[in-house]
């Protein structure tokens, strides 16, 4: 029997002075924080913390530090890729009871927020006063992690991913130092952009504490539209057509014939056929919608677009995005007793039927249910490959596929992860995406910034 | 005598080898390489460098990497804050012959150049293709140096800044090693961001040798319009009451009745007196544009604002712009043999009239000549001080002036630079705007990728 002392027990014990039962080693606790929502497999931490205030969170970085255990930082657990995952164990560091929205200025149309506050909660809470945060990746994320990941979403289109949308932040270190990045002006030339380095970082480089978001008021009209194709290739044209006229679309989403059935049995979607699906959204004055709506009418009718309706009610608006958003789940339930792998590739837009159709091959020829789902103005799509957990070879049948749809995503100029990061899935395609030299140079960084590598290790890069 | 051979004599020796008579130590040409537009003390380099090819570039800084040289990257001079100024001597890095547009997409509404391309040469290029760069600082400048300093201008209330409008970069690392940074891509969720990090540096953490750009439709309809005010308070909350409607409003500009005098006779403006005056531009389709001007002439009538006066024709928006364009040097004409020195305050928006009306009382009391001319969409304004060189006493005043007007800015939660960058004239203020462990971080970058200290030594940081 080793009855040494882990460095990990040290930590436990000298952070329970300060957290408390915020410091749990429950294994229920500790099981649903294993992994994210993905298919990784789940690792269990030695503790689980639940720091309240940045000084906590300094605290236990200095601790870990000191012990050389290693942090991973959790939001609300729907990471895809395995950021989540603690797979080398130590601290799972909870971020979710740091929920508060700390400032908002109407004036200047930005606001402060810790890390565990979801973008419903801050939603939720701007509505009276006229604002929005747009970055919409669908689940029901924590904010911290969004930066963590650089998320975006279905209105990346036209507001940004969230590299566009922080102005700065609060990060703790590796070895528990704070420091404060950016600024509350909406732009600067000011020295090295550390907002930007942390955003997309995957809690490698230190642990976000406090987000300033950029704003936006809330669109005097807004309208939604469907319109649907009898080929993929016309709705991917259409797309193209659109972004290139500059029509400043607030959402612009293609859902292929598998993935409408599939939406249109799981939401209940009436008057739509599982035909390839264009939804959009517009935001604007109510000229302005009109105008863009009828735009955008014309185009797809170029392209073979038939029955495009458009909707400024709430109730049908939200019908349809609540769809759009439940596809994931949609395509999960195609298959019983199933978990969905996303693939998220995203190519230049001039690149983006060939990918598409690559895709749709790739899939045909593997023999896998995969609808697909995309946020196709900015080029992104997602393979949804359903995974029976019955079929025992049905996981690494859908690795296999989506490494090949990522493999023809790269030949054409495009990159491995538009929205989701690299987490533990998508490490093996850095290195010819952005060449050894590059690389070697984020290394570099991660290793000036975390000398003992305690901070997700694992994530990003191989070895 | 002192007969030792000096480190920068043996690169210079090398670097003839494959440089020849593109490697000069002209003395005219040292002199053109000593300084910026600035008022910094010029220092003349060893040697200036006229590389053609990315390659070039390599093997010159992995030679000057080898004797520990420093290297100041020298684009069209334009800077107002130092950042070409050679201070250790050196090579000077003049990237103004690689001045291709190796690319241009339509479809992806992107482009690829080289550093020494101007945004001139590069809107003049695209204008056939309905595309432009909307990045517009005023100056003839390179897009390198436009990257390295983070700049902007009157489009970013609309485009963004570089920091939005570039997608990747080429970048030569100070031992010679060349990477590839960013994507091809509208978005990206694949590791740290190293193109942000370039962008702003400044020529610190290398040389950009290529730019991927974001490139934008040009507009259907543009049109631009005038309007005066009685009080310069009345000018700035019409600005904060058209940013916060949300007007997409693609510049609005600043003008106090200072600099009007001074336009009005520098650029022979005809019709407008010497008043506080926003200048704006509306781009969007027909119907947008004039939806557009009519909701601000609504709003800055309700703040005093009259003469609301709108052009679509091209040959009145030209001379408006270019009078606009022209504010620095109409500052300068003010007095005889007079340079100018410009501040470069950014605040958010809730705290510009503030500021503004500070900076005013500033310039007052310090009995200097200083029109205020404005980006007041982003809070970024710059009082332009005008330095009478046969005044001995005048540059240690104007000096002071900028710090008066700089300290106010940070104490209204600004930045001391909004757009042209660090350089020398800055520095000072860094710590007090990021705190000594966020500029730790950026020092700790700066010796992992350039620990020699070869690249543009001297800036950004004191010491």
């Amino acid at each position: 029997m080793n009855i040494e002392t882990r460095p990990v027990d040290h930590v436990i014990a000298a952070a329970r002075e300060f957290l408390g039962d915020r410091l749990s080693t429950n294994a229920t606790v500790r099981e649903g924080h294993s992994r994210g929502e993905d298919t990784s497999t789940p690792v269990l931490p030695d503790a689980v913390a639940f720091p309240i205030s940045t000084e906590e969170v300094s605290r236990l970085m200095a601790l870990c530090h000191r012990h050389e255990v290693p942090v991973t930082a959790f939001g609300a657990g729907t990471s895809l890729e395995g950021h989540a995952t603690p797979v080398r164990a130590g601290i799972s560091l909870d971020l979710t009871r740091m929920d508060h929205i700390l400032e908002v200025s109407q004036e200047d149309m930005d606001c402060l927020v810790e890390p565990g506050v979801t973008r419903h909660q801050l939603n939720d809470h701007l509505r009276d006063q006229g604002l929005f945060f747009p970055v919409d990746p669908g689940s029901h994320c924590t904010l911290g992690g969004m930066c963590a990941t650089r998320a975006s979403g279905t209105n990346a289109v036209r507001y940004g991913t969230v590299r566009e949308n922080v102005m700065g932040l609060e990060v703790v270190l590796a070895d528990g130092r704070v420091i404060n990045t950016g600024s509350r002006t909406r732009k600067a030339a000011n020295g090295y952009d550390l907002t930007r380095l942390m955003i997309g970082s995957e809690g490698t480089l230190g642990i976000i504490t406090k987000i300033r978001l950029r704003l936006h008021g809330i669109p005097e009209a807004t309208s939604a539209a469907v319109c649907q194709f009898a080929t993929l290739e016309g709705a991917v044209e259409s797309v193209i057509a659109v972004m290139q006229m500059g029509v400043p679309v607030a959402r612009i989403e293609l859902l292929d014939e598998v993935q409408m059935g599939a939406c249109i049995s799981y939401s209940k979607l009436e008057g739509l056929e599982a035909l390839p699906t264009l939804f959009l959204e517009f935001h604007g004055t109510e000229a302005g919608v009109q105008e863009q709506a009828e735009t955008v009418q014309e185009v797809t009718g170029g392209y073979g677009g038939r029955g495009f309706a458009w909707a400024t009610d709430v109730e049908t608006r939200n019908k349809l995005w609540k769809a759009r958003h439940d596809a994931f789940w949609a395509s999960v339930a195609l298959r019983p007793n199933a978990r969905g792998i996303s693939t998220d590739v995203c190519v230049p837009i001039s690149r983006l039927a060939e990918a598409l159709l690559g895709a749709k091959e790739d899939i045909e020829a593997s023999g896998m249910v995969a609808p697909i789902v995309g946020h196709v103005g900015d080029g992104n799509f997602h393979c949804l490959i359903v995974v029976e957990q019955d079929d025992p070879t049905a996981l690494d049948r859908a690795w296999e596929l989506d490494r090949k749809i990522v493999a023809r995503g790269l030949a054409a100029g495009g990159t491995c992860s538009g929205e989701h990061g690299v987490g533990l899935g998508k490490r093996e395609f850095l290195e010819v995406e952005h060449g050894a030299e590059a690389l070697a140079v984020m290394r570099s960084i991660k290793k000036t910034l975390d000398p003992k590598g305690i901070l997700n290790p694992g994530k990003i890069f191989l070895n």
